[in-house]
């Protein structure tokens, strides 16, 4: 079978996008081949403004709905790749969201939230970000958030999660849990990878490691290019093994960089302090996977190490749905 | 078929209940034969407040699942009679929930609001209440509050409304609208009570008046019975034909009088001048129709007018469930 014909046959999940949406956006996920992608609705916004944004999709599935259809099961997923629609599962980079109240993740939930990651960089009411100097692990709140997400079916996800928060919550948490947008700190040690000891525990969890397109976290940086992307994936298949690996691109297309988004999201709480350089440097994608579009060539460079269809499969989409049929059914 | 048999077999729809929401209640629905109720979740409540009592709900539906279910479409209603539990309608009494932003009425028609009152005694940004001294009409965020209503597929209520801001809603709404709880201002003058010609527009509009059950608006005041409140009814019939009539009791159960609730409820936003003496003053309800557990007395003085079983199962549930479908069917 050729790259492309695997490729449109195959159910494609990106584990994460947070793009300036529009209907460009939205054509060029057909164009990728992309079957379902989460879609960060939130950052740093607060429980109001998160309503909003969701407002703003429930606006988008009515205005393209020839291109996106909303997903809050996986049965959902089979049916956006049947009918030739990208399936968008509605996501959160933090719980802030949620502000105070335990219950509002069920209420979210009812509005399509599928995934909620519990910190973003930094410190809230459950937990810690990997930008933090110490972390103080989950606390008591994070606990029951973590408790009610289980209970309620959403997948926690953990990328910008402090590393000691991550290791409690894989520990605490009776459902898979998920990165959805990392790369190995073992191919570069930098704070935003992640350790060889998590990525296992996350799998042995039963969990997914979503790979992300992030040149500052790949050995090459900036002249990185498709093939060590797929190096990542297969460094993280070493540690964890084919059925807990998957793409999770944290594509930003559409936002400038330097540009109000990237500033937004590199400050704490959206405006103070600076958190990161990401915003203010220069950041190339890796040649040959630098959008959206050119997302059938990394099944391309897979079908070009001689790794079978079936593993492809698995890496494209089908452990996603694994985990979030897991997670989902409550 | 006695009065006893008529009732356990019919579907029983209460337009409006305001009660102090307990186990109690509940099970008190299950003994009146109440097969579906309107329950009100926000008076002067803002987006976050009121998404905390649907928060709640969901709490109670999950604890006494064995006597209530959340009710979204008609089906869900017959599904409720069939199983032996009461269906709820989340609804509200003011358009307070949405603040500002239109787009929300579509999110809590998600979290299963499907009746919207569009002002509660004063004036909002949406229109005027009955107790302000001018009333300006619909407004023209209301004229866009009431389009996004009819599309969503949320029934629009009158009842605290003033009355021409109501006749705007009844002349702009492209979907039948509601007055849930009222009595008819011919049998006693007083400005809660609707007047015959909007009376007559609601029904003329394909929608239901809900008769309600309260002493200060009817003829006898304290001294009122059930048959003074099947007189009610009757008044209604003779003024919009029977198809347009049915219950809307207005209990308020658990809730003291005086006490803190109706203090809240009768000052504006729940706290400024005070709007209605109806707190402050001596209510009884009238005698044989006093409490949920009381409703199958209706039915009876409906059967000892001699009024066919037809006629009954309209006024009980039927015309409800036909507005209903109408509105929620979108």
């Amino acid at each position: 079978m050729t790259a492309s014909d695997l490729h449109a046959r195959s159910i494609v999940v990106d584990g994460l996008n947070v793009c300036n949406w529009s209907g460009e956006i939205f054509a060029e996920w057909r164009e990728g081949g992309v079957t379902a992608v989460s879609c960060t609705c939130a950052i740093w916004e607060n429980f109001r403004e998160t309503s909003l944004n969701i407002a703003q999709w429930q606006r988008w599935f009515r205005e393209y709905a020839d291109l996106i259809t909303p997903v809050r099961t996986v049965a959902d997923i089979h049916r956006a790749k049947s009918e030739g629609r990208t399936g968008v599962i509605l996501s959160w980079q933090n719980t802030s969201s949620i502000e105070d109240r335990i219950e509002f993740i069920g209420l979210f939930r009812e509005l399509g939230v599928g995934v909620m990651q519990l910190t973003y960089n930094t410190q809230n009411y459950s937990g810690c970000g990997y930008v933090e100097e110490t972390d103080s692990g989950l606390s008591g709140f994070g606990r029951e958030v973590v408790a009610e997400m289980n209970r309620i079916g959403v997948l926690c996800d953990l990328s910008h999660v402090g590393d000691r928060t991550a290791a409690d919550v894989i520990a605490h948490s009776a459902k898979p849990v998920a990165y959805s947008h990392v790369l190995p700190r073992a191919l570069k040690d930098v704070p935003r990878n992640k350790p060889d000891d998590l990525l296992k525990a996350v799998a042995e969890k039963g969990g997914i490691i979503g790979v992300s397109v992030f040149s500052p976290g790949m050995p090459k940086g900036n002249d990185s290019n498709v093939e060590d992307y797929v190096d990542a994936i297969d460094y993280v298949i070493g540690v964890v093994g084919e059925d807990h690996v998957g793409i999770g691109t944290d594509f930003s297309q559409g936002h400038a960089r330097p540009g109000p988004f990237m500033e937004f999201a590199n400050r704490d709480k959206g405006y103070a302090r600076l958190l990161t350089k990401f915003g203010h440097t220069k950041v190339l994608k890796p040649k040959g996977i630098s959008r959206i579009a050119e997302m059938p060539n990394v099944t391309a460079a897979m079908l070009g190490r001689g790794w079978s269809e079936d593993r492809i499969r698995k890496l494209l989409g089908e452990n996603w749905l694994r985990v979030l049929d897991q997670v989902w059914s409550v």
